[in-house]
């Protein structure tokens, strides 16, 4: 029988593919390293869950309204804006189940089929799947290595827009490849977006996933708040992802189609959940402290062996739980031609198993470096020593 | 700034509207007689409350897989399959964040713009909504009434296929009116899909809220396994509405691309909830004996009131929990033209909050009889005579 044309532009998170071979190996006895995941093995704290709890008792196993409970868009408008430095107003918060619905949901309001999207590459994979699905043009744009990370290609992204771009989407402590913005670049990314008229999808999935300092929101600048959609998420400051909770920070007339949309799709995101996410942003918050402690002593531990390693190199990312190590050198001492093929020996020789830059978009054909992708969020510091240690000795076989 | 054209087909569930009516019309100090909630005042079981909260302890709060853990899928094929009398292989079950998904999803994998699917009318607003703003052509199907409740009108619905016609959606045991297929009807709904080769969309949230005897499904007839998708859902038997737990019953090859639209949509659902959901499949049913038992003494003191006002009436459904009761007669005797004002004069005059046939779906040109739409699902036995004991004083009154 037939089905949907559409589907064949559907695209998804390949990153799955090598979970499942992680689990396959381990399976068969090996000691298997998880660098793949973009999960955290941290428990959600124990106020959030007593939330929970209190609000089941409390008999809000109901439905609740589509944007979400009033109490949590209240409490998001209040920690979102104070820390970005802006005014919200709870009728520009839409409540949703996890950061990702923001992010097709963003796109079916701003795109018609044939519109452009520029969106990073590499970058979280289920940007090109959704520009493509809904019949938009995806639009890559590319970063460049510096001293201390990458940088986006601006005078690139510039000439990829055409008079069909409507938007940018724009990854700020970006995933995969931890990249983060300059002052100068994310006013140059705005003042792109005002020169052209474009919307803006500000993904924040890791605003508050930092080590020193404290990160800035592109909303937050002058002229874009009535252009510009928040994703925010509860799932990586209170390792809640699991909980499927997380939000849109719209302007106004944007938040009322998305929670239209939340009625056809799903009704609502889990009520009593709700309430565990209001414990989680006004409650204590020791435990994200405690967290982003250990993550940062993670990180220490990743990036000195990497770059310990021969033909492997990597700046020290200041914020997320990625890093992402260019590998070139490393695979031509091997004599490995692709990433496929150097994760799968890594994985069978050493037991580190990790992402690479094939699962975050595709390659373009500007691309001639070889990069991957090590998660540190579910993996322990004596683990990370003994797997990369383990990745160091099998590539100095040569 | 431009928003996309898609969103002028979007439609949604007015039915809101309604609630927000009763709740100001409360908060000025009067009584209001819930009769418009589709939703349940039944707690969840301590039970399923526990296994969630154990679940939690456990660490079930990660990202899990996209179909849903390997164990809920189990458990879904087992009971759905049981209590159908078909086999069903847990490839075949992807869980979904309530049955709503379920629609969207079916829809973006079946129908391409342009094409044609029968949808029940009136009947849930979501069906319509969805497959306007998906670019397909809604193609209404209709009921007449019987002398035990309402029936499809076979002859029409046959009429309006054509050959860009793919799919139908069936809702046996309906919302909002309560309509059952005999075993005929239902006979001749599998004849005509596999006839015009059809995909179906069986919307089975109610298949359980029945009084006596026990629900059928289409898909257990020959040929139809292989051309339906089951909505089930959670929501209603274990009064688990504000949960957001229900799944998708497809072909293999159909749950597949569910499973990866919920990848691009959602990642999955909320991780802790499924384990809850185990515990609702596997546990003490006594729960959902107990509240049916509560529902079928509200059914009775509902439709028994109903009946006894001059101008209206109704058939006692023996499933869902709502009466579509005709009120022509009632409306006319009260110089009242329309069921908006009819609604608002009910509620001003006597606290008697309910949707009418407005809210599900658009009125057709051939209807000439008016319907409203009480729901006994979310209102004691006492209210319940109360209330409608003044709806009848003041339609008395002439």
């Amino acid at each position: 029988m037939k089905t949907a044309q559409r589907l064949g532009n559907l695209g998804t998170e390949t990153s799955f593919r090598v979970a499942q071979d992680a689990a396959e190996w381990k399976a068969r006895g090996n000691e298997v390293y998880p660098f793949h995941l973009g999960d955290l093995n941290f428990p959600m704290a124990p106020h959030i869950v007593e939330a929970m709890d209190k609000a089941i008792r409390d008999g809000k196993t109901g439905y609740c309204p589509g944007p979400g409970i009033p109490e949590l868009r209240a409490a998001l408008a209040d920690d979102i804006g104070k820390r970005r430095g802006v005014t919200i107003d709870p009728a520009e918060v839409v409540v949703t189940t996890g950061g990702k619905p923001v992010i097709t949901k963003f796109l079916q309001v701003v795109m018609d089929p044939g519109d452009g999207v520029l969106y990073p590459s590499p970058g979280f994979p289920i940007y090109e799947s959704q520009i493509e699905y809904l019949g938009g043009n995806a639009l890559p744009y590319r970063y460049v290595p510096t001293a201390d990370g990458f940088a986006i290609d601006l005078d690139h992204l510039r000439a990829s827009i055409d008079d069909k771009t409507v938007a940018i989407i724009y990854n700020d402590l970006q995933n995969p490849i931890s990249a983060e913005s300059t002052e100068a670049e994310r006013e140059a990314i705005a003042a792109i977006a005002q020169e052209f008229d474009l919307w803006v999808l500000s993904d924040e999935a890791y605003f508050e996933m930092r080590y020193k300092g404290r990160s800035k929101s592109i909303a937050a600048l002058e002229g874009m708040r009535e252009r510009t959609v928040i994703l925010y998420t509860f799932s990586k400051k209170f390792a809640m992802t699991g909980s499927r909770l997380g939000c849109a920070v719209a302007p106004r007339e944007i938040a009322e189609v998305i929670s239209t949309l939340n009625t056809n799709d799903e009704s609502c995101t889990t009520h009593y959940v709700q309430w565990a996410g209001i414990a989680a942003l006004q409650g204590p918050q020791d435990e994200v402290g405690r967290m982003l402690e250990v993550l940062r002593k993670r990180r220490d531990a990743t990036c000195s062996i990497i770059n310990s390693i021969p033909g492997m190199s990597v700046a020290v990312p200041g914020s997320t739980f990625y890093v992402f190590p260019d590998v070139t050198e490393a695979m031509e001492a091997k004599g490995i031609a692709t990433l496929s093929e150097f994760s799968t020996e890594a994985l069978h020789n050493t037991g580190v198993s990790f992402c690479t830059r094939e699962h975050f978009g595709r390659r373009q054909d500007w691309e001639d470096r070889s990069y991957i992708r090590l998660a540190y969020s579910g993996i322990g510091e004596n683990d990370i020593t003994e797997g990369l240690g383990k990745l160091r000795d099998w590539l100095a076989q040569g």
